[in-house]
């Protein structure tokens, strides 16, 4: 058998233990705070069918979902002649019925399309999982990531994206994530926009544009307006809205005026109002909030509040979401109103290595390892393994008798904090030589004194 | 937009919130378990090159991995005139280059092989990821499903064959599976028999017949045999070893006896008595060890042990494992023996749960909802529910100004203990009224009592 060069697909990262230890600690941390405001979990199968996710994302979105080839003889239903003429796109929904899910939030509108009848609405879901995009991989991008969303479907109420925010701002704090922006928006003021320039049904189109802001700068913005047909009249009534500036009270004043006749203006201003009046009655922690009425999110489906947020030390946004009136209409349930965030862990996760937020805490260390080089003391050592793992203590036994400085080694570069050890003499007096490896400090005790030392070391970590 | 009635993948299933906390509830355990014994956590890509997985799991095995179509213009490589002609299987190399991991074990290594000088040997890792295989859907068998994985490599020990019969033995305790046993068998047996009846080139046929065992019989397993070429002879002397029965010591004498001139056969006998004697010097937490020298696991990298746990109420084995010698072979890591074992976690989970084994402590549940009927109230309770939050105490607000009655239901559904109210006449007195959801029992409290009230109630849940 030739020799394989080991490789990973573009794109993707193997975690080894301390990386995923930490991205361990992000999850939970988003957990307690999911819980804290009432959401359960769900998990979905990685592969959807392909027309469940085919249409949700658009054509550039709908490019990047990568498509699972139907298994066994996967061309026996095309007839052969029909081959030379056809393209990669006809002949996909023939050789493809399946795809790896490209979020969580179309997943989770067909698992409640489908449970309808058994889900006590409101449902508050969170889910964390894996997703996969045929993106072109780059810093802070990549083919396989994790989503971490949070929604309710079911109730209209403002109330959720007040706490929503909350959610965020409380886990950001508790990740040590300092200098975030919470950028908020509302659909209806975008739809207002469209209509006072007098282009009611091209919302869309403004928002694919202004989506851009941060890529392409405001003449660019103007330019792909021009280039998609507005007016130059047309682009700077656009531009009065995205220069308005100041407070968020100052720019809601501007909006009313600007909105005076306008009934989804209006709407759009006094959804802003409450959850910005129900976010200042509660507690802060630490997250600024800025309205930004340039803030589009890209996808098709949001219909009210949108926000993300921001990092000082981020590249792009660490986490978005917003408000849509009918994600599950495609699937047959009309009229369900939902509001979700998600958070980009895989964005987190390289900000706070990056920043070294990581706490000590997160990593998960062996405690104590028996090692293993003086043959007579084998068995013994063995069964002092187990019982120190019967007490609660994490133990490891080194597995070879090989010479001692090898296992010591091993020891160190897993932060093992003691080492206890056996050897003739220890043996013959039947006393542990007991090493910490921090100061190198070493004791002999006899097994009720060993237990007792460790007991105690455990008991002082677990308080710290 | 036509409607889409929403379906899963066939062999695919949703975790709804209840599901999804029984499966944190065997994973938490496991890892419990794992970390006892020092092994530390790694995950991989859901993807691999589609290289890495080829030629890893037999033909068979071949034809169920999930393979990725490329993206983009996945035909634009592949002359047209070709496609007349070609196969699937000889079209699939040009149009799919990753595959979704068929198992944990191959990436596992693949992953040793790419991070051999980074890794300090002996290597202890857990894994828990699903894994992906297009077999035919049916009870206990899904297309989608989860391997939870220890394995010890770069260590001929068989302390670390020892130590994860232990590993098994304590989880599948402290999930409360009973009547498990361990099923123990070595590969160089299987070897030596293959000698002793004249083929000792035959041995992966004997191993794929003899796997057969329970599904086909021992008659199915002779003719296999018989259609393989293997003369009646040949067949019943095969025979002699599975005919074999007694206790394990009264087994190893009598292949002490047939294997007295076989290296390899007395190798596997002492290998076997020293995996089952320090066993026996440890603990035991009630599963049952069982010499079973038809015991084959049918993936051809095993070399020395193998293993399988059954349990009397679970179709077909809930684990499984064995070393392996070179498994690192094929990515150009050669002589690096290893040792694992994998839960079956979706059995484990099926009998879990139709044996009711779920303790009720594996659900989360909100402590708390605060209902929402009784406009002027609805910003101070907004507040409360942050207070309490702040408080540690898993609070929800119900969003929506709607009726009592379907509040309550929803409080009840969710299994929410306490709900908290505030109507016309609360709001005027300033007190909240406290409703026992089990007892129905109602208290009028003020915030200071509710929130003493509250507390005490969380301290002794926490405290059981």
């Amino acid at each position: 058998m030739s020799v394989l060069k080991p490789s990973l697909p573009q794109g993707t990262r193997d975690y080894g233990p301390e990386d995923t230890a930490c991205r361990n600690y992000i999850f939970d941390t988003l957990k307690s705070v999911f819980r804290e405001f009432g959401f359960m979990q769900l998990e979905t199968p990685a592969m959807e069918q392909l027309v469940t996710l085919t249409g949700k994302y658009g054509d550039e979105g709908d490019q990047l979902i990568f498509k699972i080839l139907n298994s066994g003889d996967y061309l026996s239903k095309v007839p052969r002649e029909e081959l030379t003429e056809i393209s990669s796109k006809q002949l996909l929904p023939r050789i493809s019925e399946r795809a790896l899910r490209y979020d969580l939030t179309v997943p989770f509108a067909r698992f409640v399309a489908m449970n309808q009848h058994a889900i006590t609405f409101p449902f508050k879901r969170y889910q964390i999982q894996p997703v996969w995009r045929a993106d072109r991989p780059q810093k802070g991008r990549y083919r396989e990531f994790y989503q971490c969303d949070a929604d309710v479907v079911g109730s209209a109420s403002l109330i959720n994206e007040a706490e929503l925010i909350s959610v965020y701002d409380k886990a950001f704090n508790l990740l040590g994530i300092r200098d975030t922006t919470l950028r908020l928006n509302n659909r209806k003021i975008l739809a207002a926009i469209a209509e006072y320039i007098g282009r009611p049904q091209d919302m869309s189109v403004l928002v694919i544009a202004i989506d851009k802001l941060d890529k392409i700068g405001a003449e660019g913005v103007d330019k792909e307006l021009e280039q998609r047909g507005f007016t130059p009249e047309e682009i700077s009534r656009a531009n009065l809205f995205w220069q308005i500036k100041g407070t968020a009270s100052a720019q809601l004043s501007q909006l009313k005026e600007l909105f005076k006749s306008s009934e989804t203006g209006l709407k759009g201003v006094d959804e802003l109002e409450t959850v910005l009046a129900l976010h200042a009655s509660g507690p802060s922690f630490g997250m600024a909030i800025e309205l930004n009425l340039s803030l589009a999110r890209g996808l098709n489906y949001y219909t009210g509040t949108i926000m993300e947020v921001v990092a000082d030390q981020a590249t792009g946004s660490i986490g978005g979401g917003g408000r849509y009136d009918d994600l599950t209409g495609i699937f047959g349930l009309k009229g369900v109103t939902g509001v979700g965030i998600s958070f980009g862990a895989d964005r987190i996760y390289d900000l706070m290595k990056e920043q070294q937020l990581f706490p000590p805490s997160a990593q998960f260390t062996v405690q104590v390892m028996l090692g293993n080089f003086f043959a007579p003391a084998e068995s013994g050592l063995y069964i002092l393994a187990h019982r120190l793992r019967s007490l609660g203590i994490t133990t490891e036994f080194y597995p070879d008798l090989v010479k001692l400085p090898k296992q010591l080694k091993y020891a160190h570069q897993k932060h093992i904090p003691t080492v206890v050890l056996m050897g003739e003499e220890e043996y013959a007096s039947g006393k542990y030589l007991v090493k910490n490896m921090a100061s190198g400090e070493q004791q002999l005790l006899d097994e009720k004194e060993l237990i007792a030392y460790l007991t105690k070391l455990h008991e002082s970590e677990t308080n710290n």
